[in-house]
């Protein structure tokens, strides 16, 4: 929990807003910008262009640039990027499960 | 992954800077504020307040005044929020063992 542990920064990014769900979404396999924009709701151009830039840093997402005409790029998970999207799909699922408590919970709070 | 999923404002809380370092630090038990503050490296005073609020809307977080001379405040998880920390511990767990992995995927980068 030190503030100067390197691990830090790398949770940061694998469970900042967009990186927990851009791992999800690359669960299921490789995906253009494009593509994970539109999976991805509510997420900007710049937001999804920052945090596959720190995921690719960090080993879990590998960039493969076509240069075709017009050029696309290709998103995926590495394999380190699948151990990672499993922890993290983990707990989104068991937020979806215990969504109704959590909510219910909520209610209460009111 | 709909924008406008409850979903996900609690993923936010759980998986949010400070979140997952909360949960994490009450995992080994009850503690104070001024506790926890210590225990997470470099939180402010307000984000830690901020964090903690979050969690116990969301039902993860119990917190209990005692209205003593001083008064003090003691935070603790829910049962709710014992599943939601081992959740978060595994992904944080994993980054500890990966972290030689990530190291070195981020020095082939540069």
């Amino acid at each position: 929990m030190a503030a100067q542990c390197p691990s830090r920064e790398v949770l940061k990014h694998m469970t900042s807003r967009w990186g927990v769900l851009v791992l999800i979404a690359l669960q299921n396999g490789t995906h253009r910008f494009g593509e994970l924009r539109r999976l991805i709701g509510g997420v900007s151009e710049r937001m999804l262009a920052q945090t596959l830039q720190w995921l690719e840093s960090d080993g879990l997402v590998d960039r493969v640039a076509f240069h075709v005409v017009p050029p696309h790029v290709e998103y995926s998970l590495t394999p380190l990027g699948q151990e990672a999207a499993e922890k993290v799909s983990a707990l989104a699922d068991w937020i979806e499960i215990r969504l109704p408590s959590i909510l219910e919970a909520k209610r209460e709070k009111i």
